[in-house]
């Protein structure tokens, strides 16, 4: 089974790694990262860069592939390369899935027209625009297609995956080895936990950068 | 101020990024990934590799030193070049923290001794055997020295130090800019949740492994 990751400037890197180090684990997976050039592609904060060891060309028939989010999802949203390849894969994949911002990159390829689906919870009027029926889940399946919200959930994500894929036991032992037994000392993971003048702050950061991003254009 | 992320082959992926992925956000947060030579480096299922992009010797006094765990953690916590670079920036760090087997390589720099101090459930008799003082919790400080169980333990890590160094508001903000609210499928993230069978399966492993090992050297 091979699952493809893909990789663009500007991606987010705990929405592609959380993901990959829990699915990577299934038995007999071949996980490869994969981008528009192979090599060293930057995240968000350019502070860190994940080597993508193939090209699209080089991968034609993943069964999962998995786009992870990121602000540079905005520029991959309309990359017509990535998104004839995102749609040539999808014909014969067994799931397509998206942590975070990657439902957008879905969504711009067509791939996402009334379904159900999630993104990062500052995202998701981008997501409804781009013709999905928008959920604050932190998971979605839609048939074969899974999205995720923001960030850290493609981990849950990637435990839901495991269990339709290769059943209880085999999501179990890969929760007991990645040791996935979260304990966070604050509660403030979702616009309805963290404290209101904080996610208010962020909703209106977020429109003002699509403002900006408008009048750049 | 600056974080460094220690790299070395057979490095575990989420152990490195989960962390980096909440604490680069710390206000003027400089984070730099460092290995013996810069450039890539393979993680333990030789799949991803995170460049490095400075070399030990370019990273003399950072704030805050991260070693994570894999099984290349039993190759680096006896070589020497590794060592002496974490006894020299140790000695000038605000904290020296650990995620999973990664505390192996503190607890062969020497750094553990009498501490109290976690690694993977796995790995736990080896961390006492390197003078620490084991606990199965989840995070633990003892002074400037914080360790991480497991894998994906290294997120929650991130989130306690960030509140410490930074406030609770930044903890929270970074949190939500995550989407850290877990909701794995199953509770199965700790030897004392996951089935027994699971758990005696993947300890007989690690004796075996080790034995393995020991008849390799």
């Amino acid at each position: 089974m091979q699952i493809a990751i893909l990789l663009y400037d500007g991606f987010t890197s705990l929405d592609a790694v959380g993901p990959f180090e829990l699915l990577s684990r299934l038995p007999d997976a071949e996980t490869v990262f994969v981008a528009e050039k192979p090599g060293p592609v930057r995240n968000d904060q350019g502070n860190l860069a994940l080597v993508a060891d193939r090209s699209l060309a080089d991968v034609t028939a993943p069964d999962i592939v998995l786009v992870p989010g990121g602000p540079g999802s905005r520029q991959t949203m309309t990359d017509e390369t990535v998104l004839r390849w995102l749609r040539a894969v999808d014909a014969t994949s067994t799931w397509t899935t998206s942590v975070c911002t990657g439902s957008l990159v879905l969504g711009g390829a067509g791939l996402l027209k009334g379904r159900r689906a999630t993104s990062h919870w500052l995202a998701l009027d981008i997501l409804g625009l781009l013709g999905a029926e928008t959920t604050g889940e932190r998971v979605v399946f839609d048939g074969k297609y899974v999205t995720a919200a923001g960030v850290s959930s493609g981990i849950d994500m990637a435990l839901h995956l495991i269990g339709r894929i290769a059943g209880e036991e085999t999501a179990q032992t890969i929760q007991l080895l990645t040791e996935y037994d979260p304990q966070p000392p604050y509660d403030a993971g979702s616009p309805d936990k963290a404290p209101a003048k904080v996610v208010e702050y962020w909703r209106a950061q977020a429109v003002t950068d699509d403002l900006v991003r408008t009048g750049d254009q």
